[in-house]
């Protein structure tokens, strides 16, 4: 070989090696689908034009990455939330590992229905009764000991009728949603009804979402020193209800600046789109309809379906819906796999 | 020129190049001293430690970037906090510019206070006096008409001594900190008893901290549909008071992770740094001490300077410090210059 065969090659390789970089890149991006669970659709199609021409500076829709901030909804619309809420299951499960300590329960309504599996006397101790169930599981604990308890309920507890952790029941196509908004430089917070520190040591795993961006309901803490130690100790008392009206006044709180897009199911997260709505220049506001007795649940307004004690979505938000151009994504039309584990 | 020589040449400007941009990084990071405001001594050395051995990899107090929260009260430790909070020259000025649609002040204390500039009969009307100055001048608007007063009272308001704008009187090795610690992967947080949005509208400006990373006093809000449109009207109630034994609650609610780095200045700081230092692993706590009354104030224990009614450093917050191995930063020793405009 010539000495300037050599350099020729050398540099022929240099180059090669930096176009297959580029190339490779490239081509990662264009033929894996980020979306690939969701079917062709006004729903898909709605995610795809909203980040297109808020990511795009030269839109005149264009968002700076740090005013990109989407919320999620977490209960139905980032996961299962039927037959009940999770955090329902936990604390129920919690209050009957109690009992033994609490000979009482076994008399004191709502605790006796929770032990007598009589779900109907349960609902009909109403929100008093749940609140009671609530302090008895969630309060008495210090923050690290609840997280604990938590941790080690997620690793056995399983859905009744899938038979699987409560962590696996995630909405494959939200996760591909909520990867695909933080690839395009937004931000992902969840807004829910649930407590915040029930939620927080599961999301980073199922959602990518770390604690700091987790906004829920949540009971009051004080500060007190043991034994030397500092500890936060959760008191029986409500601090703040991340619902409805509550979703925007915890955005304000907790972010200080105003979505640009929001994903709810119920009735609960209407305030929380209608706040995002309200603000200038281009918005993304679904709502997930479940529709899907087959591979998941059906509840709601659509065909009659029976509304659900937990997780409404009344016919008056399906009218604010048409009214103001909510998408609403149908689960059995727009998502093509639900849950990681389908096939 | 030979044809060899040619592709010699193209290689080595290649390499050129490329050694030549790597080159620059490094020597740009190594010639500007990230902490250049601060003079050599135990200050400055415990800051470069603790990051050294908290973000290399092999060391056995590495911090996984994720877990790197830093947290900063405000008054008093980024910005002056003297002759009194920016935030009550704040209220004062709205009271007085809000008087004539109120002329029952004239008369009623401590509005009648306010608007004698007497502060001796303002301090003599206590905790009560100035939570009605507060309601007075930071409730009965929305969130969005606040955030507006708020910037116009930046825009014109300085400072009785230094004749600036209070967004200028920032301390400058703290700007310069909270730059080292981001570039370094640690997440700034403010978590100060002022109001979380009095703060927010300066703080990307000053500190270069995003709305979402700051965390204070608050006061309660409503969401309102006025007109068609949703709005956060501002109430006359206390929401949420982040001073003392609420700076772990605050931080807790709104991070959901312990700090691993926490800096404060007054009594108001301790149970922050308490509870920062109660964590396992590498931890930094450090107190602003004013010692400094020519280049700023001097107030707090050290040689018998006066205690200030308002940002209180005790002997007693010194004697936890010394015993815990809190870092005092002395303004006077440990800091060659102290804000920006300083030659």
């Amino acid at each position: 070989m010539t000495e300037q065969r050599w350099y020729q090659r050398q540099l022929f390789a240099l180059l090669l090696i930096l176009s297959f970089a580029l190339l490779s890149a490239v081509s990662a991006r264009a033929q894996s689908d980020p979306l690939a669970s969701w079917n062709a659709g006004p729903g898909k199609q709605a995610i795809l034009d909203f980040v297109k021409k808020t990511t795009d500076s030269a839109s005149p829709d264009y968002v700076p990455p740090a005013e990109r901030i989407a919320t999620f909804d977490n209960d139905g619309t980032l996961w299962v939330e039927h037959p009940m809420y999770t955090q329902l299951a936990f604390a129920l499960d919690r209050v009957k590992a109690l009992a033994p300590q609490h000979p009482e329960w076994k008399t004191t309504m709502p605790f006796k229905a929770v032990l007598d599996g009589d779900l109907k006397a349960l609902a009909a101790a109403g929100e008093k009764g749940l609140l009671e169930l609530v302090m008895a599981s969630h309060a008495g604990m210090s923050t690290s000991e609840f997280e604990a308890i938590v941790k080690g309920w997620f690793a056995i507890a399983k859905h009744p009728r899938f038979k699987r952790p409560y962590t696996e029941l995630a909405y494959r196509p939200m996760v591909e949603l909520l990867h695909y908004l933080r690839d395009n430089g937004f931000k992902t917070y969840i807004v829910s009804g649930g407590g915040v520190e029930f939620m927080r040591p599961m999301t980073e795993a199922v959602y990518g979402i770390p604690p700091e961006q987790v906004i829920g309901s949540s009971i009051k803490t004080e500060y007190q020193v043991k034994a030397g130690k500092p500890v936060l100790m959760r008191l029986p008392a409500i601090n703040f209800i991340d619902d409805k009206t509550g979703k925007p006044v915890g955005i304000n709180m907790y972010i200080g600046r105003r979505p640009v897009a929001a994903f709810g199911n119920s009735d609960g997260d209407v305030q929380m789109l209608e706040w995002t709505g309200a603000g200038d220049g281009a918005r993304l506001m679904m709502l997930v309809l479940h529709d899907d007795d087959q591979r998941e649940y059906a509840y709601g307004p659509a065909d009659g379906l029976p509304n659900s004690p937990f997780g409404t979505f009344s016919q008056a938000t399906m009218d604010e819906a048409k009214q103001k151009g909510w998408v609403v994504i149908s689960m059995k039309n727009d998502w093509g796999r639900i849950f990681a584990f389908d096939e």
